[in-house]
């Protein structure tokens, strides 16, 4: 029987004393000229001699593996967990999914746990071929089972319903792996779905808290020996107050919560997602860690050379941040 | 200016006199263990000198991908539009998106439409590079843009909003190309979501009535010159009073209709989601149309080996009972 991803997830946050997440979103313009003027060099030659569109991609796809690595090299000391986005690597196909299955891969190999974020949905069937693709095991053309992407655990949207997300859960309860159900999401117009009040037969709730009663159930045949379970909701870092609510309907989940950083969360906006026993959420930052080098302080004392020491400054900083927060709301774990 | 999706659907539709679609599922295991088995006998010698997982990976990308070609080649004189669906591909990583990619690419030779059937959602920026890389055009390392995947219209989800729809708008009203959004999906638990009720204050409708007013809204700035608009709605053939409501809230919308074959629907049940005018809708036909020679009356008359035979037959089956139906209803376009 394979480990709990819930217990795993939260033994790699007590090795690390860091509830937090590094969001892989490699924007391709926003990677160091440096490192992609290498890179052209490099590929300069093939690119001559052969389909020149078909080695831009290759290429591509290797300036984003590389820019992930710096950034995993650089962190994976002090993060538990990465969260690379298949957005930014399968804009560029198959290259681009090449480059995030070598990210997961070294991620791995660097010992620290991958969520997958691919906000997946689909119905029943085809549902199950994501989860085996991502978490499970896939038949081959000779009809044996292999592992494909292998990740811990991947982000789920919830419109399908249990036909989608029960899939997910059976693989998950198979192989020891996760999932973060959308929940309350960080963007602006996130209320336009997710805040729309139901009437009193379900009894007012608004949309968010009925899908977290969803998670909630669906959660219950996954939880693990540390009290947590493996399937999740994602809440965003800016809705405080709809994060009470959520921890509330949901005390075992863990919250994975976006929006710090970039999106103005600061440490003291998540604490909400954590309970007493200062477990229970998982906080990401993406562009504002990765991209550090473009920013303020960082920007001054590194130049775009050394894009992996700011992301790792600013990995350091996160935890101080999320870390010293905890602290002072008293959520934070006793033998920490 | 590239001419409207919505436009170019419908004047496919007029020249094969078909509004089907259909759904490229590829299950390894379902596929014609001939075909695997010439497979594995070209790939026997790089297996037994190379990495022989990598090459097992390899050889099943080519197997989706030579049955996804049967396919298309069998049917593409009579279907307008073809709609590959992610998760059947992905599953096998970067092996499974290039099958995939090259499927793309084939059936635009063939010149029939393409819907990649991929669900997709994320908040702003992220969403925006889901928009370009299927839908647009992507930034390289060079800093060139490219098209990539490019085909003519996706598969997505509401939950998060405008600000994840919007973004794929402005990239179709750039491009030329289009959306379906999930409203009212085909899966016996599609409710749980989809058919709450809202309070007064949103007229005391059901969620899905909601989003069908959302995409409504969204789908105003991709009006083409045939009266329909380029973003439309996924609405199951197993809802049809449902398919009423859709079909009176979203007057201009294509609908892409899943559930036919496979689900149960049949072509009289598809014609809610039909305009009087014989337009706004798209029927899909997965499993049971790829797979049909094995099931009777294709089984006994096709082996495996004519298995895309067995799909032309099935397609035509297809195309005279959706027909049959508009007809006997009335709505049939008046020109053909």
């Amino acid at each position: 029987m394979p480990k709990n991803f819930a217990d795993r997830l939260l033994d790699a946050i007590d090795e690390k004393q860091n509830p937090s997440c590094v969001g892989l979103d490699p924007v391709v313009s926003d990677i160091p000229s440096t490192l992609k003027k290498r890179l052209l060099d490099e590929y300069k030659g093939r690119m001559e001699s052969g389909n020149k569109w078909k080695v831009l991609f290759e290429a591509t796809g290797e300036a984003i593996f590389r820019f992930n690595q710096g950034i995993i090299d650089a962190s994976s000391e002090i993060v538990p967990v990465f969260k690379p986005n298949m957005a930014f690597h399968q804009q560029y196909g198959p290259e681009g999914v090449h480059a995030f299955w070598r990210t997961v891969d070294y991620i791995r190999q660097k010992g620290a746990l991958v969520i997958a974020d691919v906000k997946l949905e689909d119905i029943g069937k085809t549902a199950s071929f994501y989860a085996r693709g991502f978490l499970g095991a896939v038949e081959l053309i000779d009809g044996t089972m292999a592992s494909s992407f292998n990740v811990d655990a991947v982000t789920l949207s919830p419109y399908i319903g249990s036909d989608s997300v029960g899939e997910f859960v059976k693989v998950c309860a198979e192989h020891g792996k996760g999932g973060f159900v959308l929940d309350k999401t960080s963007n602006p117009s996130s209320g336009e779905l997710q805040d729309l009040k139901l009437d009193d037969r379900h009894g007012g709730r608004l949309l968010y808290e009925h899908t977290a009663l969803l998670i909630e159930q669906w959660s219950a045949a996954l939880k693990g020996e540390r009290g947590y379970a493996s399937l999740g909701a994602v809440v965003g870092a800016n809705y405080p107050e709809q994060a009470v609510r959520c921890r509330e309907i949901m005390p075992n989940a863990v919250i994975l919560v976006p929006a710090y950083g970039a999106q103005g969360g600061t440490g003291k906006d998540t604490i909400p997602n954590f309970n007493e026993d200062g477990y229970g959420a998982i906080v990401n930052n993406s562009s504002m860690l990765i991209f550090a080098y473009k920013f303020e302080p960082y920007r001054s004392r590194f130049g775009e050379e050394k894009f992996a020491e700011a992301a790792r400054e600013s990995a350091l900083a996160m935890r101080e941040d999320v870390i010293s927060a905890m602290r002072s709301s008293g959520k934070i774990p006793s033998k920490w």
